[in-house]
């Protein structure tokens, strides 16, 4: 059922499967060069902090063979620049700095020449590789548990308790008759951008929740945010789970909060790209409003993501950099012009959602509360 | 400077600017039975709360005149049937049923047999045109007002103030650390959908003020939500701020909330197709999530609207109904598939924004508060 978005060639490169053309095309890339692989993470051929943080450290190895001759000072030389190269790629997830970290670490721990270290940066990034597969398995194991205990009757209960608690006291939801767009008795879980196998080196992150849930048998229904402006829902959330035989349906950004109001969300499940040490949490632009309306409307609010993007250095989410992209990723949706050649665009790729709205984080190690 | 999305042809028949096509190509239309008034409305060829109202009221008197060597009865009948296929059109927007409303009563009212009940149709409909636009000028004149009272130090004076006061007290805003996205001392308007003179019959609403403003010499920089999933902000409101020379900048629908969080908006200012006595607002989907991150910040959030808007027939939004659309809306934007044929959509035009949420509403008659 899953198809992985990474791996190795016969002969070890990189291998990637180009996500900008899904869910039209499947077509699989060899970057070779370091150059290669850094335009394919600018460019979104693969994208999800813990699948770029992987293809990052594999392509570097592979690359890196290319200075199979060189001495070993030579060789680490080539390692710093091609380390610096990708993580200067794409500045907001914080797995890609820290997978070049231990890459640049493991090369200079290594004694010999040039083969040695090129054989420990290949057993690191593999290991980097395979450490993502166990995380995403354990956080699906969390995860599900957690949807488990989430039957519909569980999931009104919470609800309402939410609602009588704290900011959410008094609020009017579904004092505006929002009509209810419940499946049965499936547990209705809504999610922003894709954090599926398409986005890790395992079965995902928050989606991995759900697929681990969905092959454990609780009946689900998924909302799937679109996610503008480059539609990862639409484009690879919906179709892991058609793939997968996963009740969902797909909406524009802006209904999300309306179906909140109507009581059909049991629970919200994101991923991150960067967790500060205060709990504040950068993940896709249209989180932060996902989170401030699941807050008005006593709805739960996950974050999974495997403890690789943590970051202890950012104290709080003011820390954390915002990559801006191209104005036309908003102007020229799935390339065709929608807005006037004059017009200029706010195209940020991530925001920050304050940890207080945040109802708990899912990693490998289980939930757990800031300070991280 | 303004282009009306509608008209009279020489030979008095509807003639209307098709908004689908829009920005690409300006291409005018001449629907000249009921059927063809309608489909035009369904298809959102005209859309807007007002525009809609006013062109099926000019199709409807004009697609009658087939009916000029009827018998009284028999155009009555043809008007009764005419003015129910086109209020069935759209059902959110009340100006549609409201337009309709007056139509028939004139129609009934009027003595004289066919020729004379068409001359009062026409001059019925020419009516519905003009007040609508007398309308816009009005609600322009308040509204401009209200921003040319919200200099750059007002704004950030009023912004600090509602965020002392009330439910915004000890929010964060500004402790994420989003980056300022001011430009220099304008007024920061946001807007979502179109309100302006595309919407209306005459400069619009929620943009109309906007035009005024601009016009009457304030300094502006709009946001513009680009509005999923057809995309009116993108395409009709930055095409009419870009003929406008207005400055601004068109964004994903999810990025609005960091946007407030970064003190880069001053007040937000959205349309309205059906407004209940209490004063919940239905609006453009996505209009309920701005008004939950604007309040989250402190930012004013005003609904512009004609006093047609206003319907007392609704005790509160829970009387309002929301129009489902076709999920290829949204799973196919600008008509090129994005989701996997097998994922459902949810795709409704309209979300309920509650009275609570809303700084004011403007009409014709000025600043007004609920109950209606």
């Amino acid at each position: 059922m899953s198809l992985h978005p990474l791996g190795w060639t016969a002969d070890r490169r990189l291998t990637l499967l180009d996500q900008t053309l899904l869910p039209r095309e499947e077509r699989w890339l060899v970057p070779e060069t370091v150059e290669a692989v850094a335009e394919a993470i600018r460019s979104l051929r693969v994208r999800g902090a813990p699948a770029i943080g992987i293809a990052a450290a594999m392509g570097l190895a592979a690359a890196l063979r290319a200075h199979a001759a060189a001495d070993r000072a030579g060789l680490l030389r080539a390692l710093e620049e091609g380390a610096a190269a990708l993580r200067a790629a794409r500045p907001t997830a914080v797995n890609l700095g820290w997978a070049m970290d231990r890459m640049r670490r493991r090369g200079a721990a290594t004694p010999g020449g040039a083969p040695e270290v090129l054989a420990a940066l290949d057993a690191e990034a593999q290991a980097i590789w395979d450490e993502d597969r166990e995380a995403c398995a354990r956080m699906a194991e969390h995860g599900q548990a957690l949807l488990k205990r989430r039957s519909a009757g569980a999931a009104a209960a919470e609800r309402a308790g939410a609602a009588s608690r704290g900011r959410s006291a008094g609020r009017t939801r579904g004092r505006t008759g929002e009509q209810s767009q419940r499946h049965g008795d499936a547990v209705h879980v809504l999610t922003h951008c894709n954090t599926g196998f398409l986005a890790t080196g395992g079965v995902g992150t928050a989606l991995g929740i759900v697929h681990a849930a969905a092959q454990g048998g609780v009946a689900l229904h998924v909302w799937v945010d679109e996610t503008r402006p480059l539609l990862q829902g639409s484009r690879l959330t919906a179709w892991e789970l058609a793939r997968a035989g996963i009740p969902h349906a797909v909406l524009p950004d802006g209904a999300a909060a309306s179906l909140m109001a109507s009581g059909s969300v049991d629970v919200v499940l994101v991923g991150a790209d960067r967790i500060a040490k205060n709990g504040d949490t950068a993940n896709k632009v249209g989180t932060y409003p996902l989170a401030i309306a699941a807050r008005r409307h006593g709805v739960p609010f996950y974050v999974a993501a495997p403890w690789s993007s943590f970051d202890p250095s950012c104290a709080t989410g003011g820390d954390i950099p915002i990559e801006q992209r191209a104005a036309a990723e908003v102007t020229r949706p799935l390339g065709i012009a929608a807005a006037p050649e004059a017009s200029a665009a706010y195209n940020p790729a991530f925001d920050v959602t304050p940890a207080e709205l945040i109802s708990g984080w899912v990693c490998e190690r289980g939930l757990v509360q800031p300070p991280f």
